[in-house]
């Protein structure tokens, strides 16, 4: 085990009828917030007039802000941050999934910074203050709920980075399941697929004696495992959307993954797709991830049998390792398949004409400053369009 | 699951030296700390000396008072209280193990009470305000480190009484696996009774659609019981004290408690017996815990199931239900064995005169206000008594 700082300081209200309570929660905290939100689904489930009549009732005033799409977007985030100053705006509420919390992220240090805030992504400056964030969650999947990062595209420059502090930790998180009753189940599909990869990137690793995690790590994802087809099934189960709602929390809220070295290539190689051709970043984890363990497992057997054993159900015992391994990765295929999820950037739309340049851009290279992705094992500019290549 | 709410904010330092930084990370916070410990170990073993420099090295002023004792005493407590006013101190800093943590909450609070600080344990009270504690832990138990709670004895009284408040959660808690190398092993054992019995009181439970914490608990279980043995062969196996020191407080930060009813019969079955006999707290709950499993079993099989085949290892099938939960309960009871730990409360030293006066304490029917003990069962001051007398 490595030696690690673990904070997680967001409060989680969990469960049926939560979001009743955000003024009265908000109040201690705030005079004026942000309502920050994506299209119209909310207007549409309610939601907004729960939300607002619940700061009206509790004297917090509100500007807000629509419109956050899927990768979100900077210069959403600019209109925000010039609209805050304007209005005088002390804490930002984002309704909505990873991308509302994302981008109100953005827009709550951008407030405090004094430069261009694409400049905290690009440079990775550290952050000395941001206006608290607080989240009422509608789309289970990002996990950016309880952790400090924050993702954002750049449409002009077609760059998707990013960025975190501890001081981007949200204030609170309501988390109530109802709330994903009426969610397309491509999204269901979409944030299971990016849940899993948060436990993934931290599960493989080479660090040994990481006994607890690891058992953490596998628990979470043999339940968002069991879950996801039971939501499918009937999206108006709130027991398995209790399940995966949770269950993408604990994924990214850093426990799972402390005292050990990370790796995270998946997530750096899907926001080269997700930035030039928009696709949602879950459904470009899922066709990545199986080919990228195809790639590396060699570099850690022992991990990669692990998983195919505790977590996959694969026979281990004396089998040939390999054959376990690959067992264990297809049937991760297949119950993404199952979801309706693809396996390939053909089925995503993504010819092979772009794959060198991404496959640069992942890396650094393609400005000069490679540094190979990764940790269980690096990956080079080459590795990586190799793998691109492998999933086509 | 149930509807919850998730709050841990303390900042967990984990790893080798972290303690030297303890200057550095409370200067933000304090300019002057109550050090608070127990007997001279923390002399003997360096501790002390490397805390104070670097205290003094930042430029952070601290009183002291030492002379914590197992089951913290409220006399101890009051003199604290009173220092730290004379002194101005605004932090209390606690080195040691759950003792010192808990009997540091209670001066933090009682700085901040108006009133008799013993009427807070004794009704109830919600608090409004504590000083902030930060802790060097040297001995992984209680959870203390991330908790909200605190126990103290009422030695005038012989009672024993918890309290919790979400403004008593430390402020940062420094784990260093290092520190516990010269622990007795009879700490080692008690330790790790106290953390199983954290998770236990939490695992057991009637609450259905608890995937997610189900595995989280049993993940923790697992961790504990694979690496007690192993510091207990070489007290000095960093990997081992690693995976203890992080369970420990990963059983008592509440996250694998949440959406749960919780059960908790166990601790304040123990309570009794530390306030009159000052037996040590997990010494207690090793002898009560295996009994209290006998006595409710059949009220909840499917739940002692579980548990026998995922966290004992028993082979379930189609074995008869009561044979795979009896044979789970004979293997934990032969785990605490192995620790060193006694089965009785003869072997703690408790004969059977006063096992009716305790029965009553537990459940105040002692006080005319019985309140049944449990959340898998409700246990009456005549269930507690038939439980003691199981295990006398």
């Amino acid at each position: 085990m490595l030696n690690f700082e673990f904070y997680a300081p967001a409060r989680i209200l969990f469960g049926k009828g939560t979001e009743a309570q955000i003024g009265e929660l908000l109040k201690p905290h705030a005079s004026k917030v942000l309502l920050h939100y994506g299209g119209g689904s909310i207007k549409k489930s309610g939601l907004y007039d729960t939300v607002t009549a619940s700061l009206q009732k509790s004297g917090v005033a509100f500007a807000e802000l629509g419109g956050v799409r899927p990768n979100p977007r900077l210069a959403l985030v600019k209109e925000g941050i010039a609209l805050c100053k304007k209005e005088n705006v002390d804490l930002i509420l984002a309704v909505g999934g990873g991308s509302a919390i994302d981008s109100a992220k953005a827009i709550a240090m951008g407030v405090c910074y004094g430069g261009d805030v694409w400049d905290v992504y690009d440079q990775n400056i550290e952050i000395e203050k941001a206006l608290p964030v607080a989240v009422i969650l509608t789309i289970p999947a990002a996990g950016s709920e309880s952790s400090g990062d924050t993702v954002i595209t750049n449409e002009e420059k077609q760059l998707k980075y990013g960025y975190g502090s501890p001081r981007l930790r949200p204030l609170l998180s309501i988390i109530n399941p109802e709330l994903f009753f009426t969610l397309p189940k491509e999204q269901l599909a979409n944030g299971v697929a990016d849940m899993m990869s948060h436990v993934f990137e931290r599960y493989f690793t080479n660090t040994t004696h990481t006994d607890l995690t690891d058992g953490l790590c596998e628990a979470t994802l043999k339940t968002l495992m069991k879950n996801a087809p039971l939501a499918c099934r009937n999206m108006r189960d709130y027991d398995a959307w209790s399940e995966l709602g949770f269950g993408g929390t604990v994924a990214h809220n850093g426990l799972v993954g402390m005292g050990r070295e990370q790796d995270w290539a998946c997530h750096n190689m899907e926001h080269e797709l997700s930035a030039i051709y928009d696709v949602a970043h879950g459904a470009g984890l899922a066709v990545l991830t199986p080919g990228w363990m195809r790639y590396v497992y060699k570099d850690n057997v022992n991990m990669f049998v692990q998983f195919a054993v505790n977590v996959m159900g694969v026979e281990g015992g004396y089998r040939d390792p390999d054959a376990v391994i690959l067992e264990g990765i297809d049937r991760l295929q297949a119950f993404f398949g199952k979801l309706g999820l693809t396996s390939t950037l053909s089925g995503l739309g993504i010819g092979e004409d772009r794959l060198e340049e991404m496959a640069k851009k992942a890396t650094g290279a393609a400005f000069d400053d490679e540094q190979p992705l990764g940790g269980l094992k690096k990956l080079y500019w080459r590795d990586v369009l190799e793998i691109y290549k492998m999933v086509k």
